[in-house]
């Protein structure tokens, strides 16, 4: 006997909106880290960001309706941290730490809204932007991400019936436990969820999540989900990223400021944090002038993230570096975090074993793998590689180089002059798929 | 089409046990301000408590299975405090105040465990009893007794087929439905949730306080049940209960200091809390004595909880003393919580309207009014009159006499005793329903 619970399905039926955000942490831990610091530093930079679809060829704003990025958004910015997740930022041990919050800045978080947008259409492409300060604007990185990578599933799956829905996710569990039990053969492996802005879906996100800390137990060691880590007692990770050296560069003055931002920006990060939260990302202008520049201290540093050289290079340059400066690799920790799945993190493991502390930080490719997975074979499930990036800081433009040239952002001439500046030592061109 | 999750039938079908009880929170908040003193002044006595079945016609032993209520207790045992619940304990205000719960209080919690329980049949009736601290044994009272009343509902509930058990949901879902409505015509009404412990079941009591959240708003002031409080962003409430002049009479060494322990008890109490949660729970060994002994610095306390007597004369008679006493009683607080269903609850409101503050603590007949609402008649769905009370301190028997002597509770030899000490002025004898 089939029964239906009809007030559910009704309510099910005539809802408005199903939101896609529904909570101010559902977002990157490291975008409340870097949110203190800037309120703290940088309370009066202003800083644009917008979204950029680096595969052109997928016309989303053909594919989205902008009528329902918009309610999204709008519901987005309807939200505002609750009671209970309050209490939890303020209580919450994070990276071992009591009390990472400052009460002075919780208090001021309690009424943070997200900021106005601004959307128009071009060449079949959204042109969304967030004007204003640069606390503010900040925040909209990941639940911009989350619903446009959403309303781009949701419409792919309205073209399948009941059935061939069933498969498509009993096939795309069935991947992913395969990919757990891979993962489960590396005894040692540190492995966490950072795939909040690429996911199919929030509820794909949260079983892909459940379904690691059922498969590999502790070795899943972390979601960068504030609201998931939350929700399911896990730790939330993350530390910064590249918009903090994007935005420093762009306020230098000089080629002379310039070179030295990146640096500038760690010292700030270091007077607030400490531990495990000191970890490098080097390559927003190219990791080997980084490391050619970088002042001694930051070998005190517990680890770096190279997050855009191939892994195994990339990590074999740093592992150089800290030998060069009289450090014991095996004592500092490595972060992969570029375009991971099971087989760049097995290689990536098995290469460095024993040699160095290694940490992944799996993305795109454990919230939005449904490659193979559809009964009816489509493109539209595919993860596209979208992100939200610091345009100008102040009116002034802001560049990101990348150790990949194919990842690089900003104006053209701007971005020449950071060439100059940088040098382009070891950049190398790969393709961007997530 | 109907479809069905087959992983979640399976999961559903195959689980070894439904636990009624899965978290430490899900108990009364009273019970946590009340554990934080005993902790704090009485952490050496040692206390029993045992369940008694006022309704000695309903034979629970005969109803329910032994070894299933076993394993619900078990399970009770196998909880801690979680991390969140923790985090949250810690920074939520309770009644308007911060850190309620000392951090040392807090420390200790974190290990609580619910100790062992001992069990037996006799006539048809458990025998179930807590012996062992008094920091221990009373977190039983709330969880011991919502786990009996919710197996036996789902004893009932087995004899239905899914349309009777649907219409059964429908029918207590719509009279629930219109006692909301006919409060929502009290428009200064301030209720709460006292229910947990005569529960139909935990899901059913989260469907009535969410209903009344949606149906009263604002005058829907919280729910005494933690978990739901954390859970739904509603104040936690409750102050104190009869234990604690229980078992400071029953530790009393002569008369004097027996007619003397109801009041050395809300000193204590006064150290530990203030505003809101000094609220005189005068019944215990009736209330015409105890106001007649009260010290004057109780009628400075924000108010009084009458538990047995008749709600207006009850009320009446606190108000006559607080006028004694020189006090405005439009400034002072009756709490009425003693078998309220909507009749009681709109007269008392009327009665009382514009002369006193009231709030109302709605138990029973929230949580667990099924009267009318099953297809085919049965008793099994009515409530009953199950307590958990504290029978022996440190060896001496306990004893409670209330303003109705059918809810006198401990010791033949005893009660005449406490009789002889309190007298029994304006004691009255009610049928004892819920």
């Amino acid at each position: 006997m089939a029964r239906t619970d009809i007030a559910r399905r009704v309510y099910n039926h005539t809802w408005k909106l199903d939101p896609i955000v529904r909570s101010l942490l559902d977002t990157d831990f490291y975008k409340l880290l870097m949110l203190q610091m800037i309120w703290g530093v940088y309370p009066k930079v202003d800083a644009t960001f917008h979204v950029i679809n680096r595969a052109k060829h997928i016309r989303l704003a053909d594919e989205i309706d902008i009528g329902a990025l918009r309610e999204q958004l709008d519901h987005a910015r309807t939200l505002r941290f609750s009671k209970k997740e309050m209490i939890w930022l303020a209580g919450n041990t994070f990276y071992g730490r009591k009390q990472i919050f400052m009460p002075e800045f919780l208090a001021w978080l309690e009424d943070f809204q997200l900021p106005e947008y601004e959307i128009s259409v071009r060449d079949g492409q959204f042109e969304l932007e967030f004007h204003g300060p640069w606390t503010h604007t900040t925040m909209w990185e990941i639940p911009a991400l989350a619903i446009i990578n959403e309303l781009r599933s949701r419409v792919a799956l309205r073209e399948y019936g009941p059935f061939a829905l069933d498969v498509l996710y009993a096939r795309a569990k069935a991947k992913m436990w395969e990919k757990t039990e891979r993962l489960r053969k590396l005894p040692n492996i540190k492995l966490s969820d950072f795939g909040t802005r690429r996911r199919h879906s929030f509820l794909w996100q949260r079983w892909c999540v459940e379904a690691l800390k059922e498969g590999i137990g502790d070795n899943f060691t972390g979601t960068s989900n504030v609201l998931l880590a939350m929700d399911t007692d896990l730790e939330a990770v993350g530390t910064n990223a590249h918009e903090l050296p994007m935005v420093l560069a762009a306020l230098a003055e000089s080629d002379q400021e310039l070179i030295q931002a990146p640096y500038k920006v760690l010292e700030d990060w270091q007077r607030y944090y400490g531990g495990n939260l000191l970890i490098v990302l080097p390559d927003a202008f190219g990791t080997a002038s980084f490391l050619k520049h970088a002042p001694g201290w930051l070998a005190e540093w517990t680890g770096f993230r190279p997050d855009s050289a191939p892994p195994i290079e990339g990590g074999e340059r740093i592992i150089r570096w800290w030998q060069e400066h009289g450090k014991d690799p095996r004592e500092k920790m490595l972060i992969f975090s570029d375009g991971l799945d099971v087989d760049t993190i097995e290689e990536t493991y098995r290469h460095f074993e024993g040699r160095v502390r290694m940490a992944f930080g799996w993305g795109t490719n454990l919230t939005n793998d449904f490659e193979g997975c559809a009964p009816v074979p489509t493109s539209r499930l595919h993860a596209i590689s979208l992100v939200c990036k610091v345009s100008e800081a102040n009116g002034r433009p802001a560049v990101k180089l990348s150790d990949n040239p194919a990842k690089a952002t900003g104006d053209e001439r701007e971005i020449e002059r950071y060439i100059r500046v940088f040098g382009q030592e070891a950049r190398l061109e790969k393709p961007v798929k997530v």
